[in-house]
């Protein structure tokens, strides 16, 4: 199938470009014109890279030239505690470049779409809950999916994605931070540490985007409706560093709450929601980092 | 008391600021760089009148020097079938203006808004099913807006508005399109015209946000819910012709069906909301219509 992805050049991305590929489609990738595309290196001659200048025209150019059949949209800006100044930029990356997205898509004749939420639009557990600002632009972009599924006929599925983690992750999260620390020698800062974390290794979130085409292809579940990417187990801050210790045979020194929870830590990850038909996680903690070591 | 109005110089926003100011609040006004002060020549004089020059730092200075308490917010940018080439306004006017707006409140600790939704939210009776892009990014304000009332504390209502009429509207809606082209004596092409309207006289609307303004100091109903501000009784668009005939005595040269329906026509109004407590629409069409001769 002819696939066109955004946000390829992150982790996740850049993982689920080369699942794709494995499996035989074509995969075409939209990036910013100033995006970096070093976690593609090992594909990119595989690849069709379009760049988006800012336009619908160039996406929709995009979509046209590879014949796309599906989008795999997961561009996004991540800002946990946002500040006045950062607004802009995440109405621009997380609004306006997904409805772009939309109207190029019905530009191009192209109607089916896999969207990437967060566990985060839903705080407390909640049916909508925004932990963050960033979290409320993830749900108002689904709003807006919403127009382009009741009037114009689009199928879409929004994957509502946890903590993610997995080899090569570069982003400054907990097992990249507890690697790096561990290997440094240094002390980490860390909360309290007894919120619970909802750990999904990247192939498993790889293996939901395939379940997700193969809905859109039979046309179940493809109302805009949500479905969490989620594994069984949570595990609690202070385990998961017991776990990691474990498995790595590294030692850390953790300063426990020698950082604050955030104003709105989510300290029970969303459970409430409906877990994507036809997928569970396989890789536990256990098996991701002693992978990932 | 201290109020700011955002979109005062439509049709509704200038009517609202005439009823405040009679009611005896202190009124501010803000209006983009290039906006006509025309609907407001009578009372500009006793409005305190702020630019908005695309910063947030703009909006949060004249809500300081306003000594706002509480923000009507009327802004927006109204399209019933939109292009391509109109995606970034909407997305500026009804998404970005509004989460400046409300980013400046939190900077400048006013906490109490009223927003104006639409209808069309809730095409076919839906809880959420968009008309149009515009209903949608709508929506999407009130999802953002949610980040505002669930983790900075805000106290927020949404009115959600039908059709609104009376004395004074230029907007190029149908009770002034039905006196233009009766004085002209030029033929009008019309849908088939069975669809059902709600028509709310402007006095009613503007009774509506004073409703609210007092439910948002009491302390109720103002948990970012919406409510409709609506007329009990709905005529269809044939009917309110007859009525516009007789009320009126003016005759009418009508083309029915010269005109398609929309591709997506509301044929019946939304009802299946919560109207808004304490209030209820007082101008039936025919006293509405026979003072808007």
């Amino acid at each position: 199938m002819e696939i066109l992805v955004t946000g390829a050049t992150g982790f996740v991305g850049s993982h689920l470009c080369r699942s794709l590929l494995l499996s035989g489609h074509d995969v075409a990738i939209i990036k910013r014109e100033d995006s970096s595309l070093d976690n593609l290196t090992d594909i990119s001659k595989d690849l069709s890279i379009y760049t988006y200048d800012g336009t619908i025209d160039s996406l929709a150019s995009a979509l046209k030239d590879h014949n796309t059949t599906t989008v795999l949209h997961l561009a996004s800006l991540f800002i946990a505690e946002h500040s006045a100044d950062q607004i802009d930029s995440l109405i621009a990356s997380n609004i306006s470049f997904g409805v772009h997205l939309l109207e190029a898509m019905k530009c191009a004749g192209v109607n089916k779409i896999v969207n990437t939420g967060t566990s985060w639009q839903h705080f407390n557990g909640a049916a909508y809950n925004p932990t963050s600002l960033y979290a409320a632009t993830k749900q108002a972009f689904i709003d807006l999916q919403e127009y382009y599924v009741r009037a114009e006929g689009f199928s879409a599925i929004n994957l509502l994605l946890f903590d993610t983690y997995g080899e090569d992750d570069k982003r400054p999260k907990l097992i990249n931070s507890l690697h790096q620390f561990a290997d440094q020698g240094k002390a980490l800062d860390i909360s309290p540490g007894e919120q619970q974390l909802n750990l999904v290794h990247i192939s498993d979130v790889c293996s939901a985007f395939s379940v997700a085409i193969s809905h859109l292809n039979s046309g179940r579940y493809c109302d805009n409706s949500s479905y969490m990417v989620r594994t069984k187990k949570c595990y609690s801050l202070r385990r998961v560093i017991e776990i990691f210790e474990e498995i790595t045979g590294k030692q850390l020194s953790i300063n426990w709450g020698g950082r604050e929870y955030r104003k709105r830590e989510v300290m029970i990850p969303y459970s409430e929601g409906v877990m994507l038909p036809d997928w569970s996680a396989e890789i536990t903690i256990q098996k991701g980092l002693s992978q990932y070591k």
